[in-house]
């Protein structure tokens, strides 16, 4: 009896507003109850049937839109029953028999889950695609590694759009347990502790694509661990991603000047004529703290509630739908904007001339003359002081110099040691990012993205 | 150029859906800004008076509903700005002389911001109200005083509804000192270094009831601590409300009995028949969760953003917009909730006798006469556990039983220690639950709520 | 050369306080990094022999207590290698060939990770031994189910610890899994772009028992998901320990009455002589909120991050360190808790005659004899509304009264629907409480339990 | 009868280890209840003097170190205790009368929070000054003003500078406010509900500092928003800060080369020996994810929970312990490595140099010749376009390219429009970076902050 609530009360208790989100899934599962209630005998095969068909003529009203959502009849679930006895009469009141609200949410939510999951990790396979096919066309694309912002080791673009690319694949492997971990169906729990009716469970959980039943009534309809463990896989994806928008709006900046996104991807000032903003990257990086005070509210919301269902719970969508929505669209807009990206291979080569990037490698090579490595840093780096000091690189310091600091630094082979696109080809032990460790390891991620479980 | 984005990166970027909820902040900005520009020379008198004109006629548009709100121009300014040159023609595009997006948004959300903080302590007021109305009500009820779930001490249910007022004012002064501190007006910061033009920015902040303008145009636009402290209010707030939450679903338990809900403030179950559950407590305390979330994620959102405004702020709209309406609902649905409950007295009453609640009177009582507290402490701690072998209440043992303890307890006056009634009525030291002490808070308390500042 | 550091940077830069921590992981790490460096000749076997035992000699000096950490070495890796040369002059300084702190701590971190979430599965393990053996031991003991805190349907203890058994088991789940995903080796990434050794990554890992080495040089030193995801396994865990606590602290009230918990897990009060609280049941629901803090620490800490390394990680150790000590914490003392906890059959009994628990069951009486669902819920909720004005259980409503309502709520046979003991051992749908189900669903998961992969 | 106690639970419980850390307070105000007992006539005074003198002797042996700490005692205050009863005998055991640990650990909170929020708040004082001299230092430095990361307008260093002040001085004010909103003395409200001792709170209140008494017992003992009010406050702060530095990791890039961090504020690399990292910045980066995950400790913490004091709130330590140790260790390493840190000038000023800063300038030279603003914005966008497809400055496209886009582009005035040195002084308006401007806010800053309440 909504309609005799208060006023005040009415706003905080509806939900359909939210949760209408769920219809489909709704419809659904009201639809393998009804053949389930059949099969119980609770029901006719007629009976069944025809709840069945009343059920897909609501979808398909849902689904023209312009559906008379109606707040006083509280959520989703009511407004659809109440359109079902609309169209059926009193066969539509006996669709809710040995089922409550509590067991349908749950269902409705792990179905919901369980699709915009599968959305996500198509995203995933689509960016992932993207990243294979830059790090292949980037091959020959040198840059310096960075550590602390500052240019580290001589590397290349391929391998670093190959670390993104691993980051993503564990993204998709969290993703694809917690589904794995979620897909039980709730449906025949009721409110708490079950119903007496014999429901055919195990047919109903196989009917709506369920590994099982789940295994005990209370929890099923009292617990949402597989709402918080999904806004975590989403929560860490996000600051994944907002790692990568951070990237982009370096390298797009006129400093670094690596990269410059398609205009698609861009968006002007509504007052400096002159910019282009890379949006995209930072509606990215800005959409991880949406999906992280997404968990934050599953956490807190779960934190101390006594079992089973609390009305509580009721605040558990938004935060889910949300992490869901940004996750998408996150991973959707940055697929397009790397996908026709520009890369400046000129700026991203010059960075490598600058900032000693192969001190680690003179340090190397005295190593394999004998000085012990700790030593050898410590020459070196007196060696790297003296050229800040000159204004020069450390390859350009007097061979003098050189040989006084070690015997060995007088060898034409540091000239070698000290070029950079040398260097980087040098690192070809496995992970590295010499040209063919990352073309294989190209190889090996196509491989696996192709194979990985959905 | 909006309209030339890639489809997904339209998705991502447009915001009116959100931010369209600043319609009325965002005219009467500008609206000032026109005025400004017309005593800064920029404009001519008439004008900025069509430019007023206009805009009022784009706000009473959007008031009447079905103000064609179109993502492809991605937020509130560029529809508001866009309906006004359709209105005006080329005049509409002189509004945005000296001003960019940057400030102007800044300025609607503190605008905003205002607003809601205003109706939110309006809300806090009546709640209070409620409160101290009840505690004056029931200043005859007794009940224990809980710690650790356990009942402690003899104690009144007004001193306990007081605890919740106390903490409610707490709540009040943070807002009321965060709104103080937003109250300064971004207009005339621009972009991010102000502008050339030498706009009226005091005459500007005061027409819209802003203190001052802010001293610097880099902090104006990309400061959104204003937000991450209203957030921490609102969050505290919620907390404090799923405190009060909690207590009241305890309460109604039948395990506890101590009041019940208006039907008006509680719901039924789709599948159980009996049920009437106090929904609106537990809404209230699910709301918390959701408060926390939006607190969290405007704390991420500016986490290591350099200056100045960056498009990741973008997402602060939904998170403080959902922070104020659960907020606003919370309380309001409470105050109804609290005004119209019933206390049962007996319930409460008979809860004083169980759980030897005078213990620590009995303690006192050996102190007065010269035992040491952690002596006497001990000495009653092992009557106690004598009753409870004995399954009786302590003031139940044996008369010898006591005086071999300590002959002090063979007096007649022990059995007024050990008298919930009484010993509610010693505790008369300010801030304890004594009749006359409440009584006295209870006429402090609402001279407090009247003279607090707004 | 931090000794050159200004104080305050100095207190801000080191972090061996916390790190030592990890001392047992770097030195077993750089025992395989030695052996290592010789299979790939950079070292002789010789060298790399005196190196190993140089470390196990630094081994037994922390293990022995009294090891001199010094804060001006910065960290653990520091710490352990100044002493290592102490013990063996220059040799010492050849350990860190061709490795850098950043994979160096990555996989001290990994191993760390892997060992705690060990033991931290082992004590879910305990605990769910012991739930499944009160399961057994309360076969007998009815209580109600509750939803909303309000008394819904009859059920009984063992199905409601099995409830939280259910939990338990998909939070070792998300353990296991999240160990699985971070089983590899990021020794020879180097500081961030590998190194020009010839290193033996596969033998290295595999000596540490890793699944393999890490794929990606910059992803190996920078990503730090892993422990993203292991406090977000925490986190949700830590939430769920927090509803059991939040049981156990109502049940332990005078209120309820349902449990006692024994005197080695309860405490005083300094003041109360009388009182016992439920401290561990509090304790354990307040680890919760640390536990879900050092989650969010650890999702800002790498929230915006440019790659590779960066100084920011250092804060990862505290927040990590956290949530694993609160976790085996709280599962130990509550295993403990749990296995010495009496229940009060008697009082859990008495609570199913109160709240109408077969409200459903007359509904559903009806159901089988033609009543639609909806209308059945509608006319027994008058009648127990009639019930609640005559302030009886709706059992004890006069026979007209039943018959008036519906014809065959005059049979006799409504008595035994309406009698909860009955009610209860009618829910043998697979997932509900009869005692047979319960007892079967207790037999599948000792099994299951036993089974579940490490 | 902590010994009794199991010993996982003993683990659980025992809070010595952290709230140690409170001993000057526990017994700063252990020593004003006892004089406190005396005036109400508990004690005489010779027995208060005497457990004053003990309490300063038991301080005097913590001061010195070396005080036996015993977790079997629990936590700080009956580790003092009970050395106190050690020194005194029974005398000791008086201490304690009308006291319980709830009311006593709140005000030692309450005395420790306002201790340490002072020194932040002379931290930021510190911090204060420095950017206040650097501002002055450097008010002939120009720089880009920069939005999106994207080189906007032509502004100045000190200008920036400032905008880090003002963000600051709101977080100064936070945590006074938050200080004055906390100085109430919990003491005299025992367990939860007061005590029958006429204890002169207002005395006591006054002889500690505080404002008052707490105005009801419930709540000063189960309260802790002070807490979550500060961690708020710090965790502003601390994204703040984070703010801070990433800019100053950015500005440290080689790729902007804007600024050197002094030796005594870097470090190096284990493996890379050239490096030179601006880990002060990325600490106070990286600290601002242990200050928010603290905040959220907290919320989560208090989130439903019941009153009065819960045995939950012994883990409100950890957090705000951290919380502050995290900011004062920040502001202070951050003071001095700004203080001593080399700003770059030709950098700085070379980037006004490159992405067009002056077309808002030129947009508005438009305006002031009667072009409405939207109009001159696409115009001037369409030069720069066509200035980009050159290769070129918008100042460098030929005279006719500019006429043919409007006539009065071709007046001389116009090269002063485009040259930044010009267009930054022309920004004199409030809060703009004309250098006169910045140099009236820098004193208008010196005097606030002078003047700033404590």
């Amino acid at each position: 009896m909504p309609d005799s609530l208060d006023a005040a009360m009415q706003r905080l208790n509806s939900s359909v507003e939210v949760d209408s989100e769920l219809w489909r899934e709704d419809i659904d599962g009201s639809m393998a109850h009804a053949r389930g209630l059949a099969r119980a005998g609770v029901l006719s095969e007629a009976e069944a049937e025809r709840l069945v068909d009343g059920l897909s003529a609501v979808a398909r009203e849902i689904e023209a839109g312009g559906f008379p959502w109606d707040p006083e009849k509280e959520d989703v679930h009511m407004n659809v029953e109440a359109r079902l006895v609309e169209l059926l009469g009193p066969l539509g009141g006996k669709l809710h028999t040995g089922r409550s609200r509590n067991d349908q949410v749950a269902t409705d939510l792990r179905l919901w889950c369980r699709r915009r999951a599968a959305e996500v990790v198509d995203a995933l396979d689509s960016l992932a695609g993207v990243l294979l096919d830059r790090s292949t066309r980037e091959l020959d694309t040198l840059m310096p590694a960075y550590t602390h912002l500052q240019r580290g080791q001589p590397s290349r673009l391929s391998h670093h759009l190959m670390a993104w690319q691993e980051m993503l694949f564990r993204d998709r492997g969290r993703l694809v347990d917690a589904v794995a971990r979620l897909n039980e169906c709730p449906l025949g729990s009721g409110a708490v502790a079950g119903t007496g009716f014999a429901l055919d469970r195990a047919g109903v959980a196989s009917e709506l694509g369920f590994e099982r039943p789940m295994r005990n009534s209370i929890d099923a309809t009292a617990s949402r661990d597989f709402l918080m463990e999904l806004a975590s896989a989403l929560g860490i994806l996000a600051v994944h991603l907002s790692r990568i928008g951070e990237e982009i709006v370096l390298w797009s900046s006129q400093e670094f000047g690596f990269m410059t996104l398609d205009d698609k991807f861009s968006t002007s000032s509504s007052m400096m004529p002159q910019k282009k903003n890379p949006d995209v990257a930072e509606l990215v990086r800005g959409k991880s703290a949406r999906a992280v005070g997404a968990l934050m509210s599953l956490l807190v919301l779960e934190k101390g509630l006594s079992f089973g269902y609390g009305r509580d719970l009721q605040e558990d969508k938004r935060p889910i739908f949300d992490a869901f929505d940004g996750a998408s669209s996150s991973l959707r807009a940055l697929t397009g904007a790397l996908a026709t990206a520009t890369f400046h291979r000129d700026r991203l080569e010059a960075a490598l001339y600058g900032g000693h990037l192969c001190a680690t490698d003179l340090a190397d090579f005295l190593v394999l003359r004998g000085v012990p490595f700790r030593d050898a840093h410590a020459l070196v780096g007196s060696l790297v002081r003296k050229a800040e000091e000159s204004g020069v690189e450390i390859g350009e310091l007097p061979r003098e110099a050189m040989t006084a600091a070690h015997p060995a630094l007088g060898d034409e082979a540091v000239l070698q040691v000290l070029d950079p696109k040398s260097a980087v080809e040098r690192r070809t032990l496995f992970g590295g990012p010499a040209r063919k460790t990352v073309e294989a390891a190209i190889v090996e991620a196509r491989t696996r993205w192709a194979k990985a479980p959905r």
